[in-house]
């Protein structure tokens, strides 16, 4: 039985990741879970799950929830807040599994201890990566503690892997939808709205996600992050547009095979496998092979999508570019909601962000946190 | 250092393997060869690679053989001929690993022979594994020793079964190009010639598989093959119709995930795959993932392909049936090159030879080459 630590238990990695612990009784249960703003559903959860620890984001919604708790006669479950509350949720003696789920860097210290206190962790938090990976690989590499990636491309790239050593692999191929911008062109990107960009054609995702896979700006964090993950020089990962997102990401090996992995489009898929890793339980989540009729890719536009430049740039010179790279990023998105900036402004920002950041190598979260900080001061400067 | 011995040498597998060994002369040397009739090309071989044994399929071919390379000054090598010379190939004590390329079932006894003595198979004749498979397969799991398949679909099934384990494996999915009459209504297939067959749209092959394949019972014969080279039975193998060849087969697991493998249509890949396993050499068999645009699937037309229904039939029954399956192919193709049975012939040879086959499970290498006669007797006065 594997009991879980769930940071970000609200959000939608956090759900999915419930209903598979609902799926798999007899395999997995809850810990402790790090739930955010949402009382009401960090209270059902609570009522359902019985976890041994929640925790909020705040003193009041901690109060809140604990008074609820109380209400309903409820004893057993404490209640923490805020990061020192998560970091006791990814760190509980009762925890043997920790997924990763808190958008942002705000997971990135919970995820650190996490690491630290030996236990291994599926990570559906890419900012975790793209800011620290440094310090967190080394730190997982020194304990021997596993690191499996939840989202759909590191994920398949992680499956793929298997199939040959690190050292016979050539190329990391990251598959991209594209966006819903793949096919305009690029002088009628200035005029595109929030509205347009909000609507991603394969994925339903949060809003700051879907924006920048309209800019392909994830790619670009995707890029960095398998960089770190896997081990291998921004030289060593490529980007293929596919339209479907039936292949979920391909690596190439020396001798000339491409591995690929196909599956439906259900993060499910890869919290399932993240936590039952090195096994594959039967799952219900089958992909129709006999109905696939046709996988097309394409050659990603570095005109259309300078994020993507500027990832590999960021990605070459690590440290504090790569955490400036996401820091800017988010706020240039927040920016263009907005309506501040126009959604050409989004690269425009990162890359004066990018200009101005010092290279720098944070060895500790606490540098990390402050070299985020910067960029962001710098971003909002520009965006303001 | 890994020593060949290599069955077919003369024949495209056999000089694919001697062009790999050529790549990686640090790998790879040439203890054996089996080469069949054709006395040049032995000759050569055997001034280029100094094998300590060659084999000719009669006893005229080896004593030409002899006499050239006494009449070149060469010394040491050893001339032998047919059955026997090509087990003593096989079973060389200087042979570390064994190439069996020998098209048909002549090199059934040969390759049994090099499980008994515990060399690992690199395997590339399919009807070895349809006709004997449960023989070989027995064999091979008794002694521990490895049969790495060398056609492109089951290598590439070889690889994708490396990311789970065999209770984990829901279907093996074969591709298949379809052949050149993949979109050819139903009421012109009876007037098929054999010039029309005999283009193959993506492979260059021999004459025998190049018909196979429009008709599909090559893929029939695979099917077979899978269910014995893999363990699993005739449900768990299916074919999806990819007429690009360049996905070579897949793989899908229980859990939802399903692992392909894409690389050149060139046989060297497999070759190497099966010489270096589990390593992977760097090879410049690259393909080239940034240029790919499309990938199109179909399923497979059992009504315009009959064959396919007859090879699920035979492999159900095994035995007997999967060897009748072959043979009875073998002569139906022949007679069909010769203009004396149109191609729908084809299937109607087939069909009729199953069903006046008794069920049996041959236990002995002599046993499958009587049921082959038997079933070859009765195709052949179908066919006459």
């Amino acid at each position: 039985m594997k009991r879980l630590a769930i940071l970000g238990s609200t959000g939608s990695i956090g759900q999915s990741t419930l209903s598979i612990v609902e799926q798999f009784p007899e395999r997995y249960t809850v810990a402790t879970l790090a739930a955010g703003r949402n009382v009401d559903e960090a209270y059902a959860q609570a009522l359902r799950w019985r976890p041994k620890l929640v925790s909020m984001a705040t003193e009041e919604l901690a109060s809140d929830l604990s008074q609820r708790l109380r209400k309903a006669g409820v004893t057993g479950i404490e209640v923490a807040h805020g990061t020192a509350g998560t970091v006791a949720c990814s760190t509980h003696p009762d925890a043997d599994f920790v997924v990763s789920a808190i958008v942002g860097v705000a997971g990135l210290e919970a995820t650190h201890a996490a690491i630290l206190a030996g236990k291994p962790v599926g990570l559906a938090n890419k900012e975790c990566m793209v800011a620290a990976g440094e310090i967190l690989t080394r730190a997982a590499r020194e304990r021997n503690v596993p690191i499996l990636p939840i989202d759909s491309e590191h994920n398949a790239v992680h499956q793929c892997m298997r199939v040959g050593t690190h050292a016979e692999v050539k190329t990391i191929w990251l598959t991209a939808s594209g966006g819903p911008f793949r096919q305009l062109p690029l002088e009628q990107f200035a005029a595109i709205t929030p509205e347009q960009a909000l609507k991603h054609p394969t994925w339903v995702m949060g809003r700051r996600i879907t924006i920048d896979s309209a800019t392909m700006l994830n790619k670009g964090l995707e890029i960095i992050e398998a960089c770190r993950l896997f081990d291998v020089p921004p030289s060593q990962v490529r980007v293929t547009v596919h339209p479907q997102s039936t292949v979920h990401s391909l690596v190439e090996f020396v001798d000339g095979s491409i591995l690929a992995q196909i599956s439906v489009t259900d993060m499910r898929l890869p919290i399932l496998y993240a936590l039952a890793y090195p096994e594959r339980p039967a799952s219900n989540l089958t992909f129709d092979l006999a109905a696939l009729r046709h996988l097309d890719f394409e050659q990603p536009d570095f005109e259309r999508f300078p994020c993507l430049r500027l990832a590999y740039e960021a990605a070459e010179k690590g440290g504090a570019h790569a955490i400036a790279l996401n820091a800017a990023d988010e706020v240039a998105v927040e920016g263009f909601l907005e309506g501040r900036i126009p959604f050409t402004g989004i690269p425009r920002t990162i890359e004066a962000v990018l200009a101005s950041t010092p290279e720098a190598h944070p060895a500790t979260i606490a540098e990390v946190l402050a070299a985020d900080q910067l960029a962001r001061q710098m971003a909002r400067a520009l965006v303001a």
